[in-house]
């Protein structure tokens, strides 16, 4: 059996546009989960990983907005937080999804840690925005008195930023290698909980967001997965995006997608931390393969149908 | 080797009077999980339930406070917040204090569910408060808006009350059980979040809390713990508490226990919970034990030095 890591993008959890509530949220996981049921059905022993970008934003909102009546949460607690919604959603809806396909299969999301490097050159130079918006004036008394780096982001308003250090180490990934062969573990949420290493071993959450696709490439490696399936809007990798010349892709190798990246055809922070992810894995891993497509093509995917695959050679 | 399921108190996770803030909690979790650790290293194999009243009451706080900047968030996806947050502590700590001893260990903290009945009488009658104070006027604008029960608690004003049902099963029981052998599993936190189970199958998440005492009886007797630990403020099971004639107990017999249960001697919603929760689990296994004794006394309780045991006989 081959084992899939899947990445879920934010619109496996939310709709865009949508009130972001709850229930919202819920009714979107569901829908979600019967892809990944089918998935499961169809013979793949996979693991979850989700991101939690709009979700960690809103907990820390109403933590802020709430300051005087009740202490405000420190941002990793906040993540581990968003780990808890998260992965309650999903449990509850994929649980469902695979009992309705008379598949009684245990699901189980874990609270976990991922250890990044103090001395990452990210923690020079936040760069993901979390949060809410705020006035130049408010932000501007953010960065004096809670030394938040703030900047201006996309004319909507000032908001925090915060550095996005590449994953190093996952803490429970002992246990969740242990779960693998049993349940489908959902875990590293929102790219795990930052933790940093102390010399004496103490673990210590720090402010900072952990790209949700670098944690299922190191999760796909720890486990020795066959196949890091990330998903997100768009059914295929795209050159030339948006332009005349659009080609959409089935196949890069690894010195292609290289290519393109040097070429600077993937946005930032969008689809190019998806394709470094890819290349990442079939690096280490010659022989496996990554495939990068939407939710609703995922099994045609791991069936060769669509999305893009990405080798070594 | 000894199967022991830890249920922690209120206090191993904050110290009274202190400010509710997270690091605050922090501190009071490493202490705690220093006691733990010591638990572990004699050779018991454990399991950890927590409560979460404060969390989950200041988790809804901020919610309400905030809700005309991001959507309230409903009381189960609070309940699944609180294992987050806390989860990630104990988890955090306990690691930690076991490799100070040399000992390498798996802990992982799962988010579960527990399915509560629709029946149960508890639905009827709410009488757990949650969350803020409200003054009289605020009270009946939530009862009437929101249909919360409102109720006045302890002559600090009005608070929301919400059912404390049985727990029925534990969603997750089948991989905590995988997971019982070869790691320390944090679990049912704050009594789990609890659900009800539709005719479909589906499960749907309810105003309620479980009381964590139950939930971790619950999971002994699905696990087949040898003891049930019940870690509370005080050494000692009480009778005549705070008169003249107090007397710390030893030792109690079902029977005994019942006799004491049926002349009021503990107090709803403290200590009655946890001698009933310990009642129920030597009535299904009379030939294992309970124990109800304070977080410092723990060990010497299992070896037999201290604390309240519960037999059959």
């Amino acid at each position: 059996m081959e084992r899939v890591v899947i990445a879920l993008g934010g619109n496996a959890l939310q709709e865009k546009g949508s009130a972001p509530t709850a229930q919202g949220q819920l009714e979107i996981v569901r829908k979600t989960c019967e892809h990944i049921a089918d998935i499961s059905c169809q013979g793949y022993e996979i693991a979850i990983v989700h991101g939690n970008g709009p979700q960690i934003g809103r907990i820390l909102l109403a933590s802020e907005t709430a300051k005087d009546v009740t202490p405000a949460m420190p941002f990793d607690v906040c993540g581990a937080m968003s780990q808890g919604y998260i992965g309650y959603h999903i449990q509850q809806a994929l649980k469902y999804a695979l009992s309705s396909r008379n598949k009684n299969y245990p699901v189980l999301a874990v609270v976990t840690q991922v250890v990044v490097d103090e001395s990452d050159p990210a923690f020079l130079a936040p760069t993901k925005p979390i949060g809410p918006f705020y006035t130049r004036e408010e932000a501007e008394q953010l960065e004096k008195e809670l030394g938040y780096v703030m900047r201006e982001d996309a004319g909507r308003g000032y908001r925090r930023m915060v550095p996005s250090p590449r994953p190093r180490r996952i803490v429970e990934i002992e246990a969740i290698r242990r779960l693998w062969d049993t349940s489908i573990v959902i875990s590293c949420g929102g790219g795990g909980i930052p933790v940093i290493e102390r010399m004496d071993g103490t673990l210590e959450g720090i402010g900072a967001v952990i790209d949700k696709d670098f944690a299922a490439e190191l999760l796909a490696e720890d486990v020795q997965a066959d196949i890091l399936m990330i998903l997100t809007e768009v059914e295929r990798v795209a050159v030339n995006w948006g332009k005349p010349d659009q080609r959409d892709l089935e196949h890069m190798s690894l010195k292609e997608a290289a290519q393109y990246v040097r070429e600077g055809q993937f946005a930032p922070g969008s689809m190019l931390p998806k394709v470094e992810a890819a290349m990442k894995f079939v690096r280490t891993y010659p022989n496996k393969k990554a495939v990068i497509t939407s939710l609703d093509r995922a099994l045609d995917a791991l069936e060769g149908k669509a999305g893009t695959v990405i080798t070594f050679q």
